[in-house]
Parts: structure tokens; C-alpha cells; sequence
């Protein structure tokens, strides 16, 4: 394969992974310690970073976070798709598919920018939602600290397929061998309490359980 | 509430969100620079550590985490419950239960330990497995280095419950909101190609698709 082809696959690949992730784990050091934090965080491929952008809140570690622009952070998204049961406990296993993302974050300053973050991160929760909502107050964007990282050293890794069971289990085991698939289940949408009756259950909602299994 | 009474109530949370998580996120410093790498993880409420035991394999983060016994890493578990849906896009979030556990990991060496330790990894997998497995084999034992983090320096975090929109939005808007819940759905168990046709599936792996759907 020409390096290029491989380049571009491996970019759809990052791009695929990243947005089957619901959220990230971020890894920061403070006082010379690992951290790591579970949060949301949004994709825009076309943002202005070398081979797009990954957005995060700022607030997402807090004081931690607050610190970010100046030392590099690590975002690791994992979608679990399998459990490999193997015939002895060494070949147990995972399938996974995994986007690590590695750099220096920026600070988001300008307008335009910070809004379209905004909107990536809502979208990557529920697709298209950002269009049907009103837009972002001044208030909200002033309390809302938003950091951007080039999708430049970015990393994929998974497993696909059966266990890799050693030869004398696979002729004289007689345990059972085999992948459990697992994925994620989206439930009936819950209005909230206070919601006017008359609102009823938007597409982009109803299309979050259609497009859910997809097995 | 006694500050004994709150501390087992902690305690059963934490183990709780461990217990429902099926991989987690561990955080280290390489070079100064953050890593999170995800891996499988065991935990023993009464293993030897403090407050309890949880168990890596030590190969998680390749070279970085053969030092880690030398440094404090991260481990940090989280489950998604749902995505919440507000008015704005400033109140968005999610519905999540997420621990942490920090420390500096000792290398298993005891060789009784590494036992419990690599079943309590399998049955993190899929509970009741390791029963059920032949023994672990001295060659295997030997390749599988294991870290083991003692549970007292942990933390949970979580949320639940709907949108907290700000009252004008839930005045005004005319926007859907509420939860949409998310859980992990668990598939048909799918034969190794080169399992005998007799072995039927076992009923500890057919229970964790009755035990899947708990919503």
C-alpha cells in the first residue's frame, strides 16, 4: 500500500473511533503525578490544528486543566466491542477499538471558533442536536473555558476476532471458547420533569436508538 | 450520618462502579509526559492492600509501565449511564459513575497471589470464569508481570437525574429535553471457528446477557 492510501486509512480509522466514543479519558500530570479524567469532548476534522482538532471543556480537571496550555495532555477514547473467552485464563481478552491523542493543548480565544467547539462537543453526545439549539449566551461562553488539540500524534489500536488459544488447549480443552459481543444500548428518551407535554421526542433523539444496534 | 456509616457506603460505591466497569483507564508519566493507556483490570475487596487490592497485568503500558512500580499511576473506571439533554448546549452532560484509584503499585511476586490475582482478572471479565479454567501453567506465570494497587486512596465521582436548564430556557424554549439512558448491551455468544460442536455454551457466560439488560 502506497503510504499515502495508508495514511488516509489510518485518519478514517482515528476519525471512526473517536466517533464511536461517547467520552475520552484525559491524562494530565499535577505535581509530577498521572491524572486521569473522564469527560466529553468533541471532533472537528476540519478544525484549524494540523489534521484537524480535538475540543475539550477547560474546566474538565479543573484546577488541574487550568494549567493545560502549558504542558502536554493525553486523550485516550476505547470503545469496547467484545469479551474474547479463551480455554485458559492467559489468552483472555478484550476486542476494542482505541484513539489515543497526544500534544500540547491551545487555548480557544476566537468567537467563531469557541462556538463551533461548543457545537462539536454537544453533537458528538447526540449528532445534529447543536442546529435545534438557541445560540450560546455571552455569559455561557465567558464561564466556559474550551481547549483545542491537533489531531496530529494520534494513535489507533484494536482487536477483532477470536481468542488465540495455545494448540494442545484448542485439541484437549473442554471449555468453552468464543467472543461475547458487547456494544452500547440506547434506552426509550426520558423527557424531563419540568418538559412542556406538547414537545414531543425530536428525530435526532429517536435516531440515537435507531442507529444504536448495530449488530 | 457517623462518618463510619458514610465510609462503608464509599466504600460499597466504589466497589460497585468498579465491579460494573469492564476496562479502565490507566494513567502514568513517561518522560514527564502523560500516557493513558486502557487495559483489563481485577479487583479483590480483600486482598492484602489497604482497603483492598486491584490488579493489573504489569505488560498494560509495555516499557512505561515496567518503571511503574517505581511511580504512582492513575487508575480510573467509567460507566456511562446516559446523555442528558438540555435546552442549551451549555447544560449538557452526562449521567456517569466514574472511581479513581491512585497509589503506587507494588509487583505481585507471592506466587499464591498471582493466582487469585490473574482470576480475579478473568472473572472482572466475566464473572465465575476462572472456576472453570484449567491451571495457570508455570511458563504463563512467568510471562505475566502484575501490578496490584492497594483501593485506600480512591474516589467516585458521579451524576444522575435530568437537565439542569436555567429557568428561562425551561420558561421559553420549546427544545426537547431530558435523559437518554445508555447501557451495555450484551450479544449472542459467538463459538471460537475451531471450538468441538458438543461444548454448548456455558451458563456463566449465558448470564451475562441475562444479567445485561438491568434497565
Amino acid at each position: 500500500m502506497r503510504s499515502s492510501n495508508r495514511a488516509s486509512l489510518e485518519r478514517a480509522t482515528l476519525l471512526d473511533v473517536l466517533c464511536s466514543a461517547r467520552i475520552c479519558h484525559v491524562g494530565v500530570v499535577v505535581a509530577g503525578l498521572p491524572r486521569v479524567v473522564p469527560t466529553v469532548f468533541g471532533v472537528d476534522p476540519n478544525g484549524p490544528d494540523s489534521e484537524g482538532t480535538l475540543y475539550l471543556h477547560g474546566s474538565v480537571a479543573s484546577r488541574s486543566m487550568s494549567d493545560a496550555p502549558e504542558q502536554d495532555i493525553c486523550v485516550t477514547t476505547t470503545v469496547v466491542d467484545g469479551l474474547v473467552l479463551a480455554r485458559s485464563a492467559f489468552h483472555h481478552s478484550m476486542n476494542y477499538r482505541s484513539a489515543v491523542v497526544v500534544g500540547r493543548p491551545r487555548r480557544v480565544e476566537d468567537a467563531d471558533e469557541r462556538i463551533r467547539a461548543l457545537d462539536a462537543i454537544v453533537d458528538q453526545v447526540v449528532p445534529g442536536r447543536s442546529a435545534h439549539l438557541r445560540s450560546h449566551t455571552r455569559k455561557e461562553l465567558a464561564a466556559t473555558a474550551i481547549l483545542a488539540l491537533p489531531m496530529y500524534e494520534a494513535s489507533v489500536k484494536s482487536r477483532a476476532g477470536g481468542p488465540a488459544d495455545d494448540d494442545h488447549d484448542i485439541r484437549q480443552s473442554d471449555v468453552w471458547a468464543g467472543v461475547v459481543p458487547v456494544w452500547e444500548a440506547i434506552g426509550d428518551a426520558e423527557p424531563a420533569e419540568n418538559l412542556a407535554e406538547e414537545i414531543p421526542v425530536p428525530d435526532h433523539v429517536d435516531a440515537l436508538g435507531r442507529n444504536a444496534f448495530r449488530r
